[in-house]
């Protein structure tokens, strides 16, 4: 007998659980098209090449052979995120697009991670992004914060928090404070991890590690801690004291980009200088969504902007702001923490009983009627007694139950235990009416 | 600068195939549920001997690995179908199942295959099935049939032909010839390559290689040639003289399977002796989907009645039947045969056009209003000329433009070019009514 197990680290839902995730996909992905982004999908598979010389961690990434080949070397590996993908996608396709490029992309990746609570090897994410030729107006930035709070907020099985950041206003803080240019990439990727590694961790690494003075390290720190109402954002800069250009930059750029968010939005954001996200592409606003209900569970979405993402391929600059929906993490949360009602496992609104093969061609003619109007209705599998065909409809959830009677046809609604001759045409009325 | 390239047999759409794709997707997954089928989805991977154990073509199987292990054997695989998944899935989860269970999946498959036109190393498949606990009635044959043909009905890119036979008429016409069980099950494997190798190449494969008669391969071969219209099932099956308790079972379970079905899908449907479909796992109806127009294309979608798929995991029976909607293959023959029309690059229905950035966080909020009455919407990114906007909006398909003026807005239709003010209460009017 061949072993049936869960594969750690690989999601499998039930049915009923499966309906609710396709149920949030569609949420996400119909409110992505409301503001005019249109859908690629790239295929699972890159090249090796091309996902290893992206800097990641190797580690991670799933190599891919023929089976029998296996050993041999591999040329091919799963995608480890969709921003890889999307940079080929638009180097390989640019004189087919038109810019700005705005696409949502929702596939599965894959991660060789070791596998722990709240973190999977193979998941959905959600991703929006724009991108344009040469130069992308900051409008843009303010379109992914908008769709990427919007979608939370739609989806909301728990409440939500934006951390925004700024690259450059970090850069231009850091810079204030005399650290040189190398010096402050590598204190970025070190402030990144102060929720790892603590206010102590942090300051450790950027005195002994990067050689950073005592008094700027402590500085860097502090400023680590500062988290503030958008509202605030240009006074408490200010009160820093840290003149730089790029700290003006930075505060105007985040101004204009809150400037165009609904108020609703705007009070879900907040601006929190420890936020660095240590990817290195991120050049511009940096963006983390947290669920404050669950602190530990990490960032649940996020994104920023990118001011060459697609370097690697092309000679042509391809400046872009992008966002990520974490489904599959977020909808894990969701069932492990019970934080939405997981339905009957069915979809059918009718069920049409049958207690004779001999009636079924007629049973299904009047299904067929049913489901040509948009109701979707099952026909009983088989003859049992009526009472077990009403057990499976009450099992998945079905709430009309329709019964044969002489030439005509009966239907139970199990919702109200009432039962009423009816016909293909008033069953579809009254379904309309209910709904 | 990384290799970009298109990996050969790994489909990439652009984004006006994506949404014709998508939008098959949805209709497809619809009519599933329509007949009351629930979604599963089951991870990419599967243990690499769950695969291998399943008697497939091994060399066509991709296993992965952690890209730095590679060399070190695999455990994991792509699956390449959604059958073996499905039956691993039963075993494991059938105590939360309720049962009959009636599943779509819809998902991207992986095969090593050596890359021709028309064949693809991932694709989609849209399956469905219904698996019974012990038993299975009958009637689940006649669903499966009817979902199959109505799926292609519904997409309707090419017409198509539903090709039907029966494992048990089969089995029963050779056994009246004198096959013992084993010569039987080798030439169905002979008979279901007559496309390939033609009448030819079964009468010697069937005399040399199994060593069947002469007399016996060559009525055989003329079993294969028969095709007619289903009404004639029974008279032509009588017709052939062979006498057998199977042939008379498969002759009375076709009938009643096609008796359950629309006047429009018997139409379509076609009995085809030379059917055999290789799988060692179908033991009642088979049915595959051919679009008369291509000949040459092979199927388009297929399936059949098995009595025991998930036996390799359990020692609990689980009869099932299903059917597979090539969706990925019959995508690539329309975009490549020009069967669909394919749409602008874009979704959305309004584009607001942006003057000056001072303004954009009003026009914004008209935007807001648009969308959450359902109207996708699209507020330009930057501020070029008037004439620059509007073409933006023509080469995605977007009809309304949205003008600020004075303290209002004016909105052209670009279909009727016609100008007016507006509001967004009177736009979402406008374009409830148009659409």
């Amino acid at each position: 007998m061949a072993k049936v197990a869960p594969i750690s680290g690989f999601p499998e839902w039930l049915p009923e659980q499966r309906l609710v995730e396709e149920r949030v996909y569609e949420q996400i992905r119909s409110l992505y098209r409301s503001f005019g982004f249109v859908p690629i999908e790239t295929p699972a598979v890159e090249l090796l090449s091309t996902l290893v010389s992206k800097g990641s961690d190797d580690r991670e990434i799933y190599a891919i052979n023929r089976h029998q080949a296996i050993g041999e070397g591999a040329e091919f590996a799963l995608h480890f995120d969709l921003t890889v993908p999307l940079a080929r996608y638009v180097a390989q396709h640019a004189h087919q697009l038109s810019f700005p490029f705005k696409r949502y992309q929702m596939q599965k990746v894959w991660r060789g991670e070791r596998p722990q609570r709240g973190r999977y090897r193979e998941f959905y994410q959600c991703d929006i992004d724009i991108v344009g030729r040469e130069e992308l107006p900051l409008a843009a930035d303010g379109e992914i914060l908008a769709v990427l709070d919007t979608a939370f907020a739609t989806v909301n099985f728990t409440p939500h928090v934006v951390r925004i950041n700024h690259r450059k206003l970090l850069q231009g803080l850091y810079r204030a404070l005399g650290l040189n240019d190398e010096r402050r990439s590598a204190a970025i990727r070190v402030v990144d991890k102060i929720r790892k590694i603590g206010n102590d961790g942090v300051l450790r690494e950027l005195t002994s590690a990067l050689g950073v003075e005592e008094s700027v390290a402590q500085r860097i720190v502090a400023l680590a801690t500062l988290e503030f109402p958008v509202e605030e954002l240009r006074e408490r800069v200010m009160a820093l004291g840290l003149e730089d250009e790029l700290v003006t930059t930075g505060v105007a750029e985040l101004g204009q980009i809150l400037s165009l968010q609904s108020e609703a939005t705007r009070k879900r954001c907040v601006i929190d200088m420890s936020l660095a996200r240590g990817l290195e592409y991120y050049t511009g606003i940096i963006i983390e969504v947290h669920l404050p209900q669950f602190p530990d569970f990490g960032s649940a979405g996020g994104g920023g902007r990118y001011e060459n993402l697609v370097g690697q391929f092309s000679n042509q600059k391809f400046p872009g702001v992008g966002g990520s929906f974490g489904l599959t993490r977020y909808i894990g949360l969701a069932f492990e923490e019970g934080l939405v009602p997981v339905p009957k496992p069915g979809v059918a609104q009718v069920l049409v009983t049958v207690l004779a093969e001999e009636g079924r061609a007629h049973l299904e003619a009047f299904a067929r009627e049913l489901r040509s109007a948009g109701v979707a209705t099952e026909v009983f599998l088989g003859t049992p007694k009526l009472g077990k065909q009403i057990e499976y409809a009450e099992r998945r959830g079905v709430r009309w139950v329709v019964f044969q009677s002489g030439n005509g046809f009966e239907v139970k609604d199990l919702a109200s235990k009432t039962q009423v001759p009816t016909s293909a045409a008033a069953l579809i009325a009254t379904i309309g009416a209910a709904s």
